[in-house]
C-alpha cells in the first residue's frame, strides 16, 4: 500500500498568458497522481480561494496501476478553474495514492517550472 | 484535520531586482497557508536572519475554509522584509494548516520559479 | 540507516526537445539516489503510464556509500523510456536509501529546473 | 524543538559556467540550514559521489536562533566541491535544525532554481 488517502497543495495558481506551442507549452498547474493498487482510485478534489467559499468536489479517478498528470487548466464539473487567481486544494481518494505538484509557467518566452510532492494528510 | 502547527522554511531572499509588469512579474518570495478548518487560524511568523536576532512575531490570519498566499515583500507589522538578505521562517498557527513557499524570481527578462511543502514541525 | 526501502515519483516527463550541448543541456528527467550503507543497494524501479499496464523492473545499483544520479532518458532494460509521453516511477531498494527527482527542461533556448524529495513509502 | 539532527539531499551538482554579477548570480548550490534553538548548531556535513569515497566532514556552524546558507561553491576544509561532477550530502547536527536544497543555475543568459526541504534521517 503506497501513499495515503488525503494530499494538500496550498500553492495554486494558473497564469493567465502563455507563450509557444498549445497544448505543450500552455501554463498549466498540474496535479500527478499515481495509483499503485490493483483497484481503481476515485478521488475528491476541493478548491480553496481567497475569499469566497471552497469549490468542489471535482471527481477525478484513475484506474488501477496507472498514472494520471491532471491539468487544473481542464477540470471542468462544478466550474472551471479561474485563471490569475490564487487558490489551493485537498485531494480525497477512496484508495492510497501519491500526488506531486507541477507548474509549468510560460507567460514569458522562456518557460519557468516547479515541483513538489505534496503534503499528505492525516 | 488537514495540516501542522508548526511549519518551518529555511530558505528565504527576496531579489532586489524586478523585471516585468507590477505585481504580478515582481520578484517574490511566498509562504502560501492552507486552512481547511471551519475557525480562522491565526498565525504568528517570525524571522530569523544570518547575523542578527530573529524578528516577529508578524501576525497572520486565514479565515475558515480559504487559503492565503502572503507575499514576504508585502509584510508589515514589526519592520518590513529586506530584499537581497538571506531570512528564514517559521509559523506557528492555532489550528493545523499546511504551508508551501513559493519564489518568483524575474531578475532577469525571463522569470524562475521554485517551490516546496514547508517542513512540519514538532 | 538513513532513508527507505520505498520511493514513489508521481510526476515524469522527458521533453521531446532540447536547446545546447549534449549530455549535460538535453532535456532530462533524473532519480538521485543516495546509498549511505556499507553494502550496494539493488533497486528495481517501475514505471506506471496513462493507460497502459506497468513496464519493469529497471534493476538499478548503487555501490556502497555512492550516490548515482539516474537520467531515465538513458535507462535500457525492458524498454526505452518514451519522450514527450506522462509516466511515474516507484523505487524499491534492498537497503534503505533516499530519493530526489530532477528535471532540466531545455526546449527553449533558456533552461527550467525543477526538484523534490520523492514520497518516502511503505 | 523543531527540526532533526540528519538531514539527506541526493542531489548535487554545480554547474561549471555561470552568466551575469558576481557573487549573487554565479552559479551555485546551496543548503539553507535553519537553527531555532538556544544554543548554536554544530554540524558534520559529508559528501558522497558516484566513483570515490565520501569526503568529510565539513564542518559548519550555525549561531542560536540563525539561519545560514551555506554555498558548496564556498566549502572549504577536507577539499573544495569539485563543478560539473555529480554529489550528494548528509548533514549530522548536534541539535535539531531544519535543511532547505536550492539551486541558481546561471549556465545560459536566464537563470533557474529549484528547491526542496531536504529528507530528514534516522
Amino acid at each position: 500500500m503506497i501513499g495515503n488517502h488525503t494530499w494538500s497543495i496550498p500553492e495554486g495558481y494558473i497564469p493567465e498568458e502563455s507563450t509557444g506551442p498549445v497544448p505543450e507549452m500552455t501554463s498549466h498547474e498540474t496535479v500527478c497522481v499515481l495509483n499503485t493498487n490493483d483497484q481503481e482510485a476515485t478521488i475528491e478534489l476541493t478548491l480553496y480561494f481567497t475569499d469566497r467559499d471552497p469549490v468542489g468536489p471535482y471527481e477525478l479517478t484513475v484506474p488501477a496501476e496507472r498514472t494520471r498528470h491532471f491539468r487544473f487548466n481542464d477540470l471542468d464539473g462544478p466550474e472551471a478553474v479561474p485563471k490569475g487567481e490564487d487558490f489551493a486544494s485537498v485531494l480525497e481518494s477512496d484508495v492510497p495514492v501519491v500526488c506531486q505538484h507541477t507548474r509549468l509557467d510560460s507567460r514569458q518566452a522562456e518557460n519557468a517550472l516547479l515541483t513538489t510532492i505534496a503534503h499528505p494528510g492525516e
